[in-house]
């Protein structure tokens, strides 16, 4: 065995024993003798796969019974289309811009109605999350939405706006089951799964139910409502996914603890590594310390000869996907639920040991 | 190894060595060390992956170069959207009704546009294919769409419907790969690949490029010309699912030999098939033989206790999800590619014990 650390922002790493649980049950699952992939979706082997699934998920996250949980597929990319679509009342809402994954929200929605961006860090690369207060707020706006987690700028936020009473819309999909969550402060929480939670084709929705709502002419696939009537069996559900989403979930809950554990678990890895960079004399992270993420480390040399030299060192040594995303450059180190402490220490290892060797004036 | 023969409509059995590989490769794929769930869809060897698997589509079905593959998100049900979002000018076009798949395309399309069904077997079960003629086609329709296998009632398409030149639109969920195909006679032709082709999960679209159209304010994950120009990487697609598709598809080059020698089997199999239950006093097959499906074999008693003693006694056997959809009752035998000769040999053997035992008066 010689897997590598893998840094990728997404699709990233995945517990290695859901991996080899996943092998071990590739050509039969328990008793079924087949394997998931094989498996009719109406069968009831697959029906208690999806159903501890969607129970694991309900457990670790806490979600309450008014809330729906959605298992779909099209990314959240069609989350962008689909929520306007299903919760859109006077065609308006307030987002809060905080780098290209709302940019895109806030680009689709313009295409079914008034998009009102009431705050932005885009002036300064979405170093930071901007700050609002209730004034903010538009009367007639049908929600407030917001990206938790900014995976190519490595900012969160570590609390929730205020919404004026507003419905909450939020992207988790790159901070899901990071830590806990308080799902009643949501109206709808949206995530792709190729993070925290398993293979990319696979999207969660949690929508609290009086949100749910019949729309006229809606395509079916598009409607929560026939979705969550269908339990996500509509259509024929991205069923391996789930089971691979099934897997991490029971790695969670049983293994790791639950996510009080895992946060603690994220929380070191991030302080190792943002600890590390502020002391750096040669590499520095360029994200408002009130701001950073847990789970997406950004950082820099300042000179794209370096940068570029770190990376291509850094795969030699078995730490990849180190590049930063193409529009901010420099280094980014995603440290998602399926990276270990080992890895960040290796990672942060190696960056010590470059920074020597690439003799830095004191 | 204790593998059942499974006979299930979709998701369906798949090749044995198929899954082998995708087990042994779980941990580690190639030289990238890491699972390719774990893969940015942006890095090289997944890039390999994604250009591998559309070549050995392209070599397999023989698809011109002025067609496009697209590998997406949503099923069936999500292209019956996608279609007219993309193809309607005339807001209209022409259906033939085969089924409860083409129900549902009727009925999505209908929220767009409107649809002529021009034909329609469901006076009779949809036991047959309706035949047309030129005079049944629309002038302002925008395209003919068909279903070419219907899965529930085991009929299919032996040869094309006259199109009077109109684009022709075609499901081919579950009869893709089943033999070789003239791509060129159709505009557009899209697969769920949860049956021959795959995991559930992966939708692949084939659409002649004059199609392909720029669709001002069209929600991007709904645009086919999106798709087209980003090289189905507008997001992130369903990276694992494409992986097992393409080691479908090199199992189907390199080792079956192609479509052509992927007909022989599955004729081989449904004659088998279809051999016994014309001569059987017991079971009997309600399709127009002529209109018989090789991919969706359907048969009843003519007694629904005696239909479900076989499908649990079969499912003792190891033969098992023979049950007949919802709708139609009685016994279903999907065969797609991934079902074996010894396993089509071995329902047929435990039907004519079935029958033995179960003293059909001669």
């Amino acid at each position: 065995m010689s897997r590598v650390y893998n840094f990728s922002a997404g699709p990233s790493c995945l517990f290695e024993p859901v991996l080899q649980k996943a092998a071990n049950q590739m050509l039969e699952y328990e008793d079924a003798k087949m394997s998931v992939m094989e498996m009719s979706h109406r069968s009831k082997a697959y029906e208690a796969i999806i159903n501890d699934c969607e129970a694991r998920l309900r457990r670790l996250m806490n979600i309450p019974n008014n809330y729906k949980v959605l298992f779909l597929q099209g990314g959240a990319s069609l989350q962008f289309t689909m929520i306007p679509l299903n919760l859109m009342k006077n065609k308006k809402a307030d987002f809060i811009n905080t780098g290209q994954w709302t940019k895109k929200a806030i680009s689709e929605f313009k295409k079914l109605g008034e998009a009102n961006v009431i705050a932005s860090s885009e002036e300064a690369t979405f170093s930071y999350i901007p700050e609002i207060n209730e004034d903010m707020i538009n009367d007639d706006s049908d929600y407030l939405y917001i990206c938790e987690n900014n995976t190519i700028y490595g900012t969160r936020y570590t609390k929730l706006p205020c919404t004026k009473g507003k419905t909450l819309v939020a992207d988790l999909s790159s901070c899901i089951l990071s830590e806990p969550c308080d799902v009643s402060k949501y109206g709808l929480i949206f995530a792709g799964a190729q993070k925290n939670m398993g293979p990319a084709g696979l999207t969660v929705v949690i929508i609290r139910e009086d949100l749910i709502e019949e729309r006229k002419d809606l395509p079916s696939m598009l409607s929560y409502k026939i979705m969550a009537d269908n339990g996500s069996m509509y259509n024929t559900p991205p069923t391996y996914s789930i089971y691979i989403c099934g897997l991490v979930l029971e790695y969670l809950e049983e293994t790791i603890g639950g996510l009080e554990n895992m946060k603690k678990i994220n929380e070191e890895k991030a302080e190792i590594l943002y600890n590390f960079l502020d002391n750096s004399k040669m590499f520095s992270n360029p994200v408002k310390k009130e701001d950073r993420s847990i789970m997406n480390v950004t950082f820099v040399t300042g000179n794209d000869d370096l940068d570029k030299k770190f990376v291509n060192e850094a795969t030699k040594q078995g730490l990849v996907n180190l590049k930063g995303h193409r529009s901010v450059g420099g280094m980014r180190a995603s440290i998602y639920n399926g990276m270990s402490v080992e890895g960040v220490k290796a990672l942060v290892n190696f960056m010590k040991e470059f920074e020597e060797n690439n003799n830095v004036q004191n």
